[in-house]
C-alpha cells in the first residue's frame, strides 16, 4: 500500500539513521535534530517514498487532526469576532502539538453528525469539538454510538453525557439585569442570538427570570443572526418607542451588535450613556476602541477555545475523566463609558 | 486495509444497493436519494464497515480537503476581521463541494514547507492555499517540487510560477493618495503592516512612489502588526506632532486600526474630518458602524476568498490552466464621513 517499492529501511539507510527516525519524523513526534529531520524528509524525497497513512492510523488513532463543524451561513462567520478569537485559542494549543484543525460548514445539525461519522470512519480526525448546542442535539448519542473523542461546547443541560466546556450564561446575565436595575433602569432590552441556539435560550430565560424577581422592570428581548446589521436594526426599533416605550439600558450578546447599536443611538440623537445605556458581550478589542467606550460582559474568548482543545487532548489522549463537564471562568461586568445611572426623568 | 474481513459488497447487499452506490455515499458525492444514503450508513454501522481512506485516495487524489497554513501568532488571527471574511468566502464554495477545510497556524514558511509536504504526501489534503508571501519565498520551488496543487494568494512577482489569486495593491494605494491630494492633503501618514509581509512592501513603494510624484507631500509610513492597539499607539504618535509635523490624513492598512484611530482622534481633541482625514482599507461591516463612518478602500474579501478557492478547484480539476495568475477586482475607494478636504491652517 506505499506508493512504491522502497520501503521505510531505505529511507533510513540512506538518511543514516532508523527505522524509529524516519517514523518519529514523519510524524511530526519531537525528539529530532532540526538537520536530522531535515536529511530524512531529503532522502525520502530523493527515494520517492511516503508514509502510508492508513497504517500510520492503525497503528495510532492519535492522527494530527482536530474537527470543528460550524453550522452558521459562511457570510456570517466572518461578522462575529466570536468565533475568530475561539478558533485562534484553539489553534494556539494545536500549534503546540503540531496538530491542524479540520474546519466545515454544515447547514444543519443533520449534516455535522454524518460528517462527524466520516471523518471519524475515514480516520480523518482525531477527534472533534463540538459546538452551537440545542435542545434535543443529535450530536450527543451519535458521538456516543461511535465512541469518538470530542468536547461539546456548551452548558450540560444541552450536551447529555458528552464531556463539555461552558460558560455560566445564566449567573452572568443575572449579574448585567442587576446591575442595571441597581443604576436604576427600569426598561431594559436585551438583543440576542437565534431562539433556536441553545446557550441564547438559556440567556434568554435567565433575563426574564432576573427581570421578573426586580419589579418594576419592563423588558424586551430581540432576537438577530449576530450580525451588526441586525444589532442596529433591532437598535432602531428599540429606540423609536416613546416614553415608557422605549428602554433606558440595552445588552448586546455580542459586541459588534453593541458597536452598532452606538452608532445607531448617536444617529437618533440618543446620548450614551446619560439618556441610555450600552452593554456590550464577549469584549474583544472593539469595546475599547468606540466612543464612549463600551462596558461588557467580558470573557477571555481566545483562552476558552484554548481551554476546549486542551480538554479534548485529555480525552483523546485518555488523561481526561469522559463525561465530566466543567465552566470556563464566567464573564466579568468591566463597566466603561457606556453604562450610567438611568435618566431621572425619560 | 480494511479495519474487518467485512467488505463493500456485504454493506452493499444488507443497504440492498450497488457497490457503486456505497461508495457514492462514502465518497460523499451527489446523486443519491436521502433515504437511500441512510441505509447504506446504517448498514455500514450494523457491520462495523468503513471504508478504507487511503486506497480511496490512492484511487482518487481528490479527497475531500484544502489545506491553508497561516504564519500569524494565534492571538493576532483572532483580532483581524480580514482572515475571517478570507476563510468564510473560501468555506462557503467549498461547502458547495463538501469539502472541509485543513487550518495550522506556522511559526515561519520553513514549517510550512515541510507541513504542505506532509499534507500532500500523507495524502490529508489535495491542494493547498499559499498565503502572506514574501520576496523569495521557499513554498514557491517547494510546491513546484512536490507537484501539489496551489493557488498563491499574492502578486505575481512574489508568486513565481504558480497560479495566483491577487489583489492590485500598487494601483488602489496610488488612488487612495492621489484621492487625499486632490482634497489638499500634503501630510500623508500611512499605518501599515509588517515590512517582512510582500504586499505590505508594496504597498509601502506605491505609497512612497505616488507621494513622490505630487510635491510638495510629507509622508510617514509606520510598520505594525494590523491590531487595533498597534493602530492607536501609531496614531497617538503621529498626531503627537505640532504643526508641519503632524499629518493632515492618514491610511490605514486593514479597518480596524482605523477605527482604533478614529477612536484615539476623539481621545486627542482632533477633529474628523474637519482637521484630520482617515481612509481604512479592506472595509469590513466596522466602517459602516462608527462615528463618523470610515471612508475606506474597500473590497469583497468575502467574494476574494472564494474566488480562491474556485481557482484552486480548477487546478485539482485540471481545467484552469496552471501557472497562470488573476486579479481580483481593484479595491475601489469609497468615501464616507472620515474623509473630507485639508484643514486651511493647521
Amino acid at each position: 500500500m506505499t506508493t512504491s517499492r522502497v520501503t521505510i529501511k531505505d529511507v533510513a539507510a540512506l538518511a543514516g539513521v532508523s527505522k524509529g527516525a524516519v517514523s518519529l519524523a514523519f510524524n511530526r513526534k519531537p525528539g529530532l535534530a532540526d538537520a536530522t529531520r531535515d536529511r530524512i524528509f531529503a532522502a525520502a524525497r530523493e527515494l520517492g517514498w511516503a508514509p502510508n497513512l492508513a497504517a500510520r492510523s492503525l497503528s495510532n488513532r492519535r492522527v494530527d487532526v482536530v474537527g470543528l463543524a460550524v453550522c452558521r451561513p459562511a457570510k456570517l462567520l466572518g461578522l462575529e469576532p466570536f468565533y475568530m478569537e475561539f478558533i485562534s485559542g484553539v489553534e494556539g494549543v494545536l500549534t503546540e502539538r503540531s496538530c491542524s484543525l479540520l474546519l466545515r460548514l454544515v447547514r444543519n445539525l443533520e449534516e455535522e453528525v454524518g460528517l462527524q461519522d466520516a471523518w471519524w470512519r475515514g480516520r480523518q480526525v482525531s477527534g472533534s469539538i463540538l459546538v452551537d448546542f440545542r435542545g434535543d442535539d443529535p450530536r450527543v448519542a451519535a458521538a456516543q454510538r461511535l465512541g469518538m473523542p470530542v468536547v461539546a461546547v456548551g452548558h450540560p443541560s444541552l450536551t447529555g453525557g458528552l464531556t463539555s466546556v461552558w460558560t455560566d450564561d445564566t449567573t452572568a446575565v443575572t449579574e448585567a439585569v442587576r446591575y442595571l436595575a441597581a443604576l436604576g433602569h427600569r426598561r431594559i432590552a436585551r438583543v440576542g442570538g437565534a431562539g433556536s441556539l441553545g446557550h441564547s435560550a438559556l440567556r434568554t430565560a435567565a433575563f426574564a427570570k432576573a427581570a421578573g424577581s426586580l419589579t418594576p422592570v419592563r423588558v424586551w428581548q430581540v432576537a438577530t443572526d449576530f450580525s451588526g446589521e441586525a444589532g442596529a436594526r433591532a437598535t432602531r426599533a428599540l429606540l423609536s418607542g416613546a416614553g415608557d416605550d422605549r428602554p433606558t439600558a440595552i445588552v448586546y450578546d455580542n459586541d459588534i451588535m453593541a458597536v452598532a447599536g452606538l452608532s445607531v443611538a448617536a444617529e437618533m440623537g440618543v446620548r450614551v450613556p446619560a439618556e441610555l445605556s450600552l452593554l456590550a458581550w464577549d469584549d474583544s478589542q472593539l469595546c475599547r476602541l468606540t466612543r464612549p467606550t463600551l462596558s461588557a460582559m467580558s470573557h477571555d474568548v481566545h483562552g476558552f477555545g484554548a481551554d476546549v482543545a486542551r480538554t479534548l487532548f485529555g480525552v483523546i489522549d485518555g488523561d481526561g475523566e469522559v463525561g465530566v463537564s466543567h465552566p470556563v471562568a464566567t464573564p466579568v461586568l468591566v463597566p466603561r463609558g457606556s453604562t450610567a445611572t438611568a435618566p431621572r426623568v425619560s
